[in-house]
């Protein structure tokens, strides 16, 4: 057996950070060298900072120094955008690889990237470099990279969903999208009374109709698959649940398809892919059935009115919407197998 | 004052029964004056079976007898779809008007019911008489009715939404209606695995894409109004709550119109209904906020990227959805103020 | 029809304020005069500090100002602990009844006060004067108050439960109170990580155990039902909902008592009180049946092992809990109804 | 390595089977040759029962059949309480082991077994033979047993936290233990109008209060280390939640310890138990942190009003409660580290 692959993280107080170290600590090949914090922030035990783990680890979240990056070759990044861009270009110019969560390098271009979040970016040079880490669209890239940019979890349910279609161009390029999000993809650190249990029990809302971050992202993505820019319409809805991800998209058929033709189609793109599965005819995603996995569960339907397709797709957003997926794109970048460590069941009841 | 109305509800130990008895328990007109079951059932009183009336209502639920309704001026009906077209044509025979939450008279054609409902209608000759009950769209022809067939509770909360924008031809007849709704929707009958606290707990999925009982009457309601038929395309999800709806409306404007032009559009017709809130620039619906209220709560917003225009509609599918509106309805036949007995404020949080 | 009473509710956009006010709104002998908040905060619609409350009133939560109050008969306190005790001397002073939902003038003795809450009572010459507003314990002294000192929310589900067989010492002064309360009990405005929708979903913990602020209260008011300090056990716990506590209370039997004779105990007191329900053999307490009432729901059972007493006593922390006794205190203070504005249903489900 | 055991699940479709067959597929050392359904069901494939398994198994749940387990070592049985006696004896008679998840070889004498019960046992003879399967108190007689009587999850939760202090006789013998528990501790199959969606949600309620199933059991087990019969009192609540269970029991110390000599106890006992955590002191179980996993967190405190010694124990009715702490019996019983396969994390948040 060959040796362990030392890797640090740095920013594990928060949920994505608790997920990563969690699916991390159970990944056989992966050592953890370092569990960092900015350096404004104090030393916490990982028990203290995610109670699941107690008794599983004990490794504790310190101040990054420099020193503690000895010997690692890959990091991981779960800090805010904005500050990912310059961690990362320190980390590379040491010779360390790194898979980025935060938004800081998905664009191509830096304006893009300006406008959306609406900060310049300090590693312009870098996004040329970084690889949009999705296997199920850029797995050779990945495989070759040294900077990979994680995506948001809305585009990866959604890209998921439509590419096969899109690239074919058997769909036309309007498309709406809408989100069913968890809460945990608000993050821990977000005290507003807007994000307290009493306000979310029992209710359900929308935010930022038509007007989200992650919306010029699947347009970046879905533009060479369409081979035309997608007139992309996209609503995020809270779903009073922690975990999950369900995207229910609505497309056109360019031509007659058949429900079988549709199904062989998704069949031939992923049929081989460990962590998409395209559901038996009848059975529609749940996301508790993937809440804490790496899989994306897929089903599509045709209106019996409107004949418009509706495709369904479900996801962790912690889990293959966010620290899953790095680690799959870890294991491309480390020539592993591409399931290692991410082959957990979920729970349910 | 004047001599309070005698009303009797046929079918009140399901959720949309209690709620109806709540409402009118609440109601300064109305005289409860039979809570009746089927015939095949037993007794039970009002308190067991609806544990949030303890103290309020001494009423039995008893099985049904012809002499029950001695007196009665008004019935609401709350029994099985199949079951409400033979109790309202001998209702209306005895001269008493009826109020119907099934779907059996919501049709104007018998053969849609029967396509859609797979059953053959029995009392095909009360079609023509009854009236969609749904006061924002049909005031006056409820006021002068005998038989009311209660809308559903999806169909609700699209036609207010879209009723302004659709009888104008502001908007093109391509919609795509993705809505969401609390488990009390499903009934309290509906005995399946799937309907379990555990199941439910913690997920959340579609249902029936594409291919909704309520697909059909939201397009009976909407043809009239855009004067063609529409090409709706209609998801339903359940919500793990109990109660409201949130439905997110996609659609194309025919004609460039600002915010304002739309705000201005929607307070023409909805400043004076007393249950229809446009709410104000920058606020969202929140299915918590009209839960257990009558209210329906409208939003919109322009998608910055596609143009399209994304409305959202939330009511409370057992209050507005069902037997608020029932009770409306009832207002308006009996020549009350509409508003009387309907103005119960929500709870939060 | 005589006139209406002028109230004022200084600190409406907490969680206990906007319970109030939906109570008081609702009252058909209040009117609202002023709804205020804090000098050094800004103003507020109530409607958008509280959105279930669109549409059902117009009020304006402003900073206080004097002469606000002109007029004012009663003003309900919400404001915390430690700011109620300077507000309510000043309006004592002008002649205006004051209810206060705080802690501070629940204690007899200062001392008790300084020990528990950790900070100077600035009132203590009020102390002697207020009355603690349990009316099913202390109906006439709150009648003829002018100083209402609102109880703790587990006190009042504890005090009702214990006080029939207390005060005829027919149980042991042990008492073991093991309290589960709704996530709202923690308020509004505590922004703290342990309060996000994210950690509480899912989770069931105790806080506090043995060393909550409410045992000595309960201390306090059971001392004189027995004739001698309990010696009571108190922990309380979260359970991830919004509304509502459970209180299981295991005490032992100073004399054999068949069940029929306890039941009778509870009906001699409790027979006539309009908001306390022993519920009938067989049928327990659900938070969910009293959820946004005022009522009370009791029953009681012997462990079949240990002969143990435990009574189960149910209640919504925000309602009986907290607002709706407060405004039970009112109306006796006003002479009123003591159930006016009171009689709300629930929500079930 | 050695070759992997050859084990058989009957009754696979339930919480408890599905939370099993998730922890088997995942030890490195079994080999799961049959899953059976009772012969009078159908054959189910696990992913459409388990649809958390997708992907992750391609085994079908089929009806029992004698050659099914061929070549199999040992037999985990979650079918019904009196199902499990008879179907015990015969694999027994074939030789293999059985860890059964019922109820029916938890007592000792068989008239116990049949009052609390409620059905004669069949299969008396075997009651001497089982082991009562907590290793935490039999860990020896379990790795010598060919029949293991795996525990009730709410007795599992109290005799882990009792122990340290009954085998010392450092507390009384009248405990009151108040449980909390998620809903899956009511299984799949009771479909009841009070386990729906709708029901739970937003209520908490006790049920059987001084009158449950577990109380016997507890006592049976508590008896030796008492070294005399105790006097237990003990309500379960419903959390509406899935998983976990926090029990809060409360006794009386029978001489005075210090919190660091009670920290102690637990120490020396539970020091090197893989499964058993006794929390810092600050900190207190959370049943979030435990679903899903096979931990038990303990924590303890005194009242500081009446010196009551409140014991809180935390853990997973499916897992340590159930399916997990089968799993450790069966580590022990094929001579296995204990805690293979078992270490998986929870989720959270």
């Amino acid at each position: 057996m060959s040796e362990r692959i030392k890797v640090a993280v740095i920013g594990a107080t928060g949920y994505t950070g608790g997920e990563l170290v969690r699916l991390l600590l159970h990944h056989p090949m992966v050592d953890i060298t370092a569990v960092l914090r900015l350096s404004s922030e104090e030393s916490l035990s990982l028990e203290q900072a995610h109670p699941h783990l107690t008794g599983l680890t004990s490794l504790q979240c310190v101040p990054y120094q420099p020193d503690h990056l000895k010997g690692v070759q890959v990091t991981f990044l779960c800090v805010p955008n904005g500050v990912a861009m310059d961690i990362a270009r320190s980390l590379l110019e040491q010779g360390i690889k790194v898979v980025d969560l935060s938004a800081d390098f998905r664009f191509h271009e830096p304006e893009v990237y300006e406008r959306v979040y609406r900060q310049p970016h300090r590693s312009p040079e870098l996004l040329r470099k970084a690889v949009y880490g999705l296997p199920e669209l850029h797995r050779n890239e990945i495989a070759n990279a040294s900077l990979i940019a994680n995506p948001g979890c809305y585009p990866i349910s959604v890209l998921i969903a439509l590419a096969p279609l899109a690239k074919r161009r058997l769909i036309g390029p309007d498309i709406i999208v809408d989100s069913k999000s968890g809460v945990s993809g608000a993050g821990r650190s977000r005290l507003e009374v807007g994000y307290l249990f009493t306000e979310l029990f029992g209710d359900f809302r929308a935010y930022n109709p038509g007007n989200h971050r992650h919306t010029p992202e699947m347009i970046q993505e879905l533009t060479p698959l369409f081979q035309q820019t997608p007139k992309l319409t996209f609503t995020p809805h809270l779903i009073p649940i922690s975990r999950g991800i369900l995207s229910t998209i609505y497309c056109h058929l360019n031509e007659p398809l058949t429900e079988d033709e549709i199904r062989n189609l998704y069949q031939t793109d992923y049929g081989d892919e460990p962590f998409v599965h395209l559901l038996p005819p009848g059975q529609l995603p749940r996301v508790k059935a993937i809440a804490g996995t790496n899989f994306c569960h897929i089903s599509f339907a045709r209106d019996r009115f409107s004949e418009t397709l509706i495709i369904l797709s479900a996801l962790d957003n912690l889990t293959k919407g966010a620290a899953g997926n790095a680690i799959q794109c870890f294991n491309l970048l480390m020539g592993l197998d591409e399931r290692m460590g991410l082959l957990l069941p979920g729970l349910m009841p």
